[in-house]
C-alpha cells in the first residue's frame, strides 16, 4: 500500500544531483537551504560530484570579471552517450551529450533480419568512427531502439516478429563486450515517445505517440512516465482490431488488425490495385506530396482507421496529446485529417476538449534521442551516481 | 527531462516515515544507517513523528518482559479516515484505519440525482454516526468516489453524464466546511482500482479494474499509479465502440457504445424481449444464478462484448491483470468467461502469456478502500507529514 514512498537514501550526491539537473546554477548556501543538509554534507557531495565531472563550478564557462560567483551547475558536456534507433531496414546511430543534443550522427541501411551479429558489429564500428570525430569524454552508456518488443528489464528481444535471429539475444551483453558501460535496450516506438515527450513536450504528463510505417505502433507516457506494459509489448496499436477491418489477413494471424488496413504495404497494395505504382512508403509520400488524388485519398481513409482505434484509446486513456510519426506521417495533413476526423467523431466531449493532435516534432531523430533520454534517466539516477563514488 | 528527480526535502521527518510505511519496526541504529542520517537528526524526527503519533515506540503494544527493544513502528490507528463510495442509487460509507482498515460501515439507498445538498448531508450524517461508534482518533482526511469524471486536483465533477447538479460542485470545500480537514474527491472506478492494487495486487504494476454494473467503466493502473488522464476522463470503457455493438443508440449520443450493448439495463432489454421478467441488475444476477439459460446465455455474450474492447485494452496497455467487478460479476464464472473467450481470441500470445483475468476480490468494498487509500497516500505523503510540524 505504501511503496510509492519508498526512497533512496536521502541526501546522498546523486540526490544533490538531481536538485541540479533543472539547469539552474546554485550556490552552496542555496544547495544548503534547498536539501536541508549540513552546510559540510553539502560540501562533500558537491566535492564527489567535482570529482565524477558531473557538475562543474564554472557553469558556461564565462567568468563575469568580479568575485567568483561559487554557483554549481550540471555539467552535461561531462559524458557521452552513444544511441541507436533501428527500423527493419533503416537505422539512425548518433553520440549525444547529457542533455540529449546530438553531436554526431549517422543514417545506415541495415537489414534488421541478418541477425544480432551482423547488425550489432555495424552499430559498434558505427558508433567507433563517429566517437573519432567528437570532444573525447567518458561514456555514460549506449541506448538501443529494436523494432519489436523488448523485455527492457534484461534487454532481450521478446518474440519480436520482424527481427529473425533476435529472440531472447542478450542485446547489452554483446554491446558491453565492446564498451564497458551500461547499455539499455528497448522497443523503439517507446524510445520515440520517450524523446519527444524530453525534447518536444515535457508538460504532456498523458500522451501517446504514434509511428505510422510499414508496421503501425505507439509508445504511451503515464503520469509523466513511459508505460511498457508487464512484458514489454504496450503500445501494440497495430494489432488492434480495426472497425472497417473486416476479414482482411493480417500476418499476425488473425484479420482486421489496424495494421494490416492502414500500414504502409497496405495503402500501396490499395494504389496497386487502382493501376498506381506504388511499392514502398516512400512512393506512397511521393505520390501524396505530387498531388495525386487516389494517394491523398487512401492516406486520408488510413488515417481514418487508425483515429477509429485511437478513439478508443482516447477514451481509456484520456491523453492530452497525440503526436503522429514515422515515414508516412511525411505525407502531411492527408494523414492527421483522417485521424482528427475519426477521434472527433467518435470520442466524448470532455475526453477531447483539451486534446491536440499535432505531427512529430523531432521527426526521424525522435528514436536517437529517446535512447539518448533513456540512458541519461539511468545514468543519473541518484543510486547509479553514488554507485560511481570511492 | 529530468523532472522525476525532483524530491522533497531529504531526510524529513515525513522521509523518515516514509521508510517506516512498509510496516517493520526499526531501532534508532537501524534508521541511521538506512537514512544516512546524522543520529541526532533521527532522534529529533522521530521526536516530531512521536508527537503526532504517527509512530509508535510500543509497536503492536505487547512488552517483550525483557530489556525495552526500543524499535519504532508506523502507528496505523492514531487517525481515522472517512471515506465513501456513492453509485448512482447505492453509496457504502466507512470509516477506516490508516492501513485501510474498515473500523465501521454502512451501505445507503441515495439518489444521486437528488444532487449534491441532499446527498453530502446524508453523508456527513452518515459519518458522524458511524465515528460514535469506534475510538476516537484524530481524522486524517476524508475520500469520497463519484460515479462520474471528476477533475482530481479540484475534486469537482467534470461533466458527469449521470449527476445532475452535480458539475463543477467544489465537493471538497463542502465536506472540509464540516470535518475541517483535507477532502479528495476521485471517480468511483478509479477508486475500486486503487482499492484493488493496494488490498489484493500490490505487485501488479500495470493492471486495468473493470466494473461491470449499468454503466460499464474501468481504473488503470500504470507502472504501479493510478492512470486518471488529463482531465479526469481516463477508464472510459463504456463508450469505446464495440466490435459488434452495430447502430445500437447509446445515451452519450453515439451508436454501438460498449455500455448500449452490454451494460445492465441491455442484457435485462434483451431477455424481455424474450418474454422474460428483468428489470434490474439483481434480476439478471438472480436469473443466472437460478440456472435461467437465455440469462446465463445474454450475461456470457455481455462478457464476450466486453472482451472484445478489453482485447484492443491489452494490445495497447500489456496489463499483467485484468479484475472484473461489479454488480454484474456476481453473476460469476459466466461473465468471466465471456470476456476470457474475446481476449485470448484477439490478443497476440505475447501479451496474454502471463495475463490473469480474475474476480474482483475486495468484492463491494473496494472503492471504499480505494477512497481511505486514496486519502493515505495524500496524509502520509512527507510533504503534508512535514507540514504539520511546529
Amino acid at each position: 500500500m505504501y511503496e510509492h514512498f519508498t526512497t533512496s537514501a536521502a541526501g546522498s550526491p546523486g540526490q544533490l544531483l538531481g536538485l541540479l539537473l533543472d539547469g539552474t546554477p546554485r550556490t552552496r548556501a542555496e544547495l544548503t537551504a534547498q536539501t536541508g543538509l549540513a552546510r559540510s554534507t553539502v560540501r562533500a557531495r558537491l566535492d564527489a560530484l567535482l570529482d565524477l565531472g558531473l557538475v562543474s563550478d564554472r557553469p558556461g564557462g564565462v567568468s563575469t570579471g568580479g568575485r567568483p560567483a561559487g554557483r554549481f551547475a550540471f555539467n552535461a558536456r561531462s559524458r557521452a552517450v552513444l544511441a541507436a534507433d533501428l527500423g527493419a531496414t533503416h537505422a539512425t546511430v548518433a553520440v549525444t551529450d547529457l542533455n540529449g543534443a546530438v553531436l554526431a550522427r549517422r543514417p545506415l541501411r541495415i537489414a534488421i533480419a541478418d541477425g544480432p551479429d551482423a547488425v550489432i558489429t555495424c552499430l559498434v564500428e558505427t558508433w567507433r568512427e563517429l566517437l573519432a570525430d567528437v570532444p573525447a569524454v567518458p561514456l555514460a552508456g549506449v541506448g538501443i531502439g529494436l523494432p519489436g518488443p523488448v523485455e527492457h528489464s534484461s534487454g532481450r528481444p521478446n518474440h519480436p516478429p520482424i527481427m529473425p535471429g533476435w529472440d531472447g539475444v542478450d542485446v547489452p551483453e554483446r554491446v558491453f563486450a565492446e564498451f564497458g558501460v551500461p547499455v539499455l535496450v528497448d522497443n523503439e516506438v517507446n524510445l520515440m515517445a520517450l524523446g519527444e515527450h524530453a525534447r518536444s513536450f515535457p508538460d504532456a504528463d498523458h500522451m501517446i505517440v504514434v509511428k505510422v510505417a510499414t508496421g503501425i505502433g505507439s509508445g504511451f507516457i503515464s503520469n509523466g512516465v513511459l508505460h511498457r506494459g508487464a512484458v514489454g509489448a504496450a503500445g501494440d496499436l497495430g494489432h488492434v482490431l480495426a472497425p472497417h477491418g473486416g476479414d482482411t489477413p493480417c500476418h499476425c494471424g488473425n484479420t482486421g488488425c489496424l495494421e494490416a488496413v492502414a500500414g504502409g504495404p497496405a495503402i500501396a497494395a490499395a494504389l496497386r490495385a487502382k493501376g498506381i505504382e506504388a511499392h514502398s512508403n516512400a512512393d506512397v509520400v511521393a505520390l501524396v506530396r505530387s498531388g495525386n488524388l487516389e494517394a491523398s485519398h487512401a492516406v486520408r481513409q488510413a488515417g481514418r482507421d487508425i483515429g477509429d482505434v485511437l478513439a478508443g484509446c482516447v477514451s481509456m486513456f484520456n491523453p492530452s496529446l497525440i503526436v503522429i510519426g514515422g515515414a508516412l506521417a511525411a505525407a502531411g495533413e492527408m494523414l492527421l485529417a483522417g485521424v482528427r476526423e475519426s477521434i472527433y467523431r467518435r470520442s466524448l466531449p470532455l475526453a477531447t476538449g483539451n486534446l491536440r493532435i499535432v505531427p512529430s516534432q523531432a521527426g526521424e531523430d525522435a528514436g536517437v534521442l529517446g535512447a539518448a533520454v533513456m540512458v541519461v534517466q539511468h545514468a543519473l539516477s541518484p543510486v547509479v551516481v553514488d554507485s560511481q563514488l570511492p
